[in-house]
């Protein structure tokens, strides 16, 4: 399976266990694809080695088959041991050039940017899409730079070729605002994690996208 | 360089950069060299994957051309990027056997034990060494299991076939105790990076198995 040729990065879900509402991570992640995420990311800032290789084991079980791929935050070593189809890096992370050699030309490799230095020296790497990190500000991670609004959005997509994966703070509500501004995904934590019903909060933003 | 066959376990340097008062980490690991400590482990938790890699970069180069190998704590996908000789695990860490598999044949693996029944159950993998840990209780890992001691040590000597990497509370006036209740090997933290004088150190420990 060529991963970077077949993905639908539209409703991209990034996964964090403790805005689950104490439910069961696979069954979150699997109702939002059901829902219609075309993509899913495993973020674990804090489980061992060994309990982070085993989700992503479980996850690619559950997902790879679906068509839908899984990417591992940070963790090159998870992404191969699991057999993920990809690897997602932020600028303190593993350089892109040297996740691309240990993962191999067919994986999904992506790049979180934050500033438009950082989204201009990305078009001469070998990757699948950047992530604008943050668009609106948001509390699920807060070490992060000034977002980037609509308007840098909108900059990025006039600036860019890349595939543009919009994250933080993007809800229900926003969403058209967001895609209207140039966004081609939609990369949503609590949304769909902390939604009470994530397979129809994933309908909703993929809604979007077909007005 | 098949380092399986050719490493001097003898003194064995694990880091910490906190430890190292303050002086540059290369020089210190560089010094507890001269001083004949024959492996180097880099174990970074706190590091950023970026960070981690610089780091394992830079004594990637200077230590292998010298015959020592530098070994990564935990981090596999580290441990290729840099080109380092081998991988140290723990049991919340990569399972031994993906170690192996991503790590491939030549490179050294190494797995910490804390019970009697994982060093039992180490004896049916590929793996090079177990780390008997804590020999003693110590200030530098707290999350341990109750300590091996000497009596410990010997049983293991007694009952397994395996390379015996003491590590936990070994200094200079315990080293040749342990030396003689069976270990093969004398891993330090602060015994090395935080002496007034690491290549002095390193003399010290090795002179224990040279009486």
């Amino acid at each position: 399976m060529n991963w970077r040729m077949h993905t639908d990065y539209r409703v991209y879900l990034v996964t964090d266990r403790d805005l689950c509402l104490g439910r069961n991570l696979e069954d979150v992640v699997l109702a939002a694809v059901r829902g219609g995420a075309g993509a899913v990311q495993l973020r674990e800032k804090n489980a061992s080695s060994r309990e982070f290789l085993a989700l992503a084991r479980a996850l690619v079980s559950r997902l790879q088959p679906l068509g839908v791929p899984l990417i591992i935050n940070d963790r090159a070593d998870i992404a191969l041991a699991s057999g993920a189809a990809g690897l997602h890096v932020g600028q303190s992370d593993l350089p892109p050039e040297d996740a691309r050699r240990l993962m191999g030309p067919d994986a999904i490799i992506g790049l979180s940017v934050e500033t438009r230095e950082e989204l201009l020296d990305a078009e001469k790497l070998d990757i699948d899409y950047v992530g604008l990190s943050p668009i609106f500000t948001t509390p699920t991670k807060t070490d992060t730079h000034e977002p980037w609004g609509l308007a840098g959005l909108r900059w990025a997509r006039e600036h860019s070729p890349l595939t543009l994966v919009a994250i933080g703070g993007i809800h229900r509500n926003n969403a058209a605002d967001v895609v209207a501004a140039g966004a081609h995904s939609l990369a949503v934590v609590s949304e769909l994690c902390s939604a009470q019903n994530p397979e129809e909060a994933a309908r909703n933003l993929l809604a979007v996208f077909e007005k």
